[in-house]
């Protein structure tokens, strides 16, 4: 394990204590709780091939390494700078054999990673359309907020064309965009097959959802009980807890 | 108030304990939980037009008119011997004069009332594809089960068109049809502005959904949080005994 020389403004964060090491930039996107959710929620079994659309910092391919490191995971990004840390984040963990981040873009990804040959897509994508939410001038905000860079109907037809036959695609996104992703699912052949909503409170309308999508599949889509994320005022909720603890356990 | 006969089979059942009273016989479908559920769901205001696809023993048009006695309600319903004993419970809770029921067809339902003069559609549809589920030889069965009689994208094109600009659809249907629900509200212009998921218990996965959409809309959806039914053993939860205490206040 080599250690990375640090570039301005960045920091080495604990993803798992005691485990996976991950560096940040408090001047550019960080990692939100919607990719641990996402990282949990997704299915994953030995030595699969998975890509992570628009991976950020890289914390869903080192999340999921923890959960099977017999997977080979790559994670596209479009922003260099973005990129390059997460390269440096792999290779602080030493985990280029199982870890790949290539630069380049979702609108590509079929021709950049090869047509039918990943087990599983994940992408934590960005939540906002063009004029919708806070706009940032900052590219690097800008492509992780926005669907300037990227329109989410895009995603799902990359997706589609990365997939293998009956490969599956798991996301996270705001509860709202709901008839959405599964309009845009059906249009490329991918077959909603779970949905989990999830609340900030047991008492509060839904805020974020998680999505399993199977290319092919016409199995009956399973509604999971909601999970929320707060139980009695700051604490996590017992299952948000657990998520947080099966990591802890892996490190 | 005119006592009505009732027929073979047939038996008189409070709907509201000390208020309205429905006629149900046991070897025709009877209500269910489901109807209640969309009863206190759907959406409803003062001298609101109201339609009832598939109005069965009429058992919306009677809650709905509890909650909002000055709407006038329509309850269309194929089955002649349906609409019949829902006509005679109409009669026997002497609301003639708000609810009509209508012996009709789904696929006819904007020539038979009209275009666009709805404020508020409900359906508590057949939940099952014709081939899924179990398909009873008994036609007043499969009808209430099977959409063999009015697929349910046909439903969505006639709520539309019975809808007023900015009307509303309300409707409960099985959990797993989600995608296809907001996909056929989607192609009638009907917005899905509000879900609710309906578990059986707290930890278990969505079996029913309640569904809004509103006739050109663009509104954000609002996914509430799940609703429950049972809590501890077969105890109704709290949210399902303050629905039916809502109609014992109202009776």
């Amino acid at each position: 394990m080599i250690e990375q020389p640090l570039r301005q403004g960045e920091r080495i964060d604990d993803l798992i204590p005691g485990g996976l090491k991950i560096i940040q930039n408090a001047s550019a996107p960080c990692f939100s709780l919607d990719a641990v959710l996402l990282a949990a929620f997704a299915p994953l079994k030995p030595g699969w091939q998975v890509v992570d659309l628009g991976t950020g910092t890289g914390v869903l391919p080192l999340l999921l390494h923890a959960r099977e490191s017999s997977c080979s995971i790559c994670g596209l990004e479009l922003m260099g700078s973005m990129a390059d840390m997460a390269r440096r984040s792999v290779a602080l963990n030493g985990l280029e054999n199982s870890i790949r981040i290539i630069t380049g873009d979702i609108r590509n990804a079929a021709v950049l990673l090869g047509k039918a040959q990943a087990d599983l897509v994940t992408a934590n994508p960005p939540y906002f359309q063009p004029g919708r939410g806070r706009e940032s001038l900052d590219p690097l905000w800008a492509a992780a907020r926005s669907e300037r860079f990227c329109p989410l109907s895009l995603l799902f037809e990359q997706a589609a064309l990365l997939l293998k036959p009956l490969g599956r695609l798991a996301l996270v996104h705001r509860a709202e965009r709901l008839a959405e992703l599964l309009s845009f699912g059906r249009e490329q052949g991918l077959h909603a097959e779970r949905l989990r909503l999830v609340q900030p409170r047991l008492d509060k309308p839904a805020n974020l959802l998680l999505l399993e999508f199977r290319k092919g599949s016409r199995q009956q889509l399973l509604i999971e009980p909601a999970l929320w994320v707060y139980g009695r005022g700051s604490d996590y909720s017992p299952e948000m807890q657990a998520i947080y603890q099966a990591w802890e356990v892996l490190a």
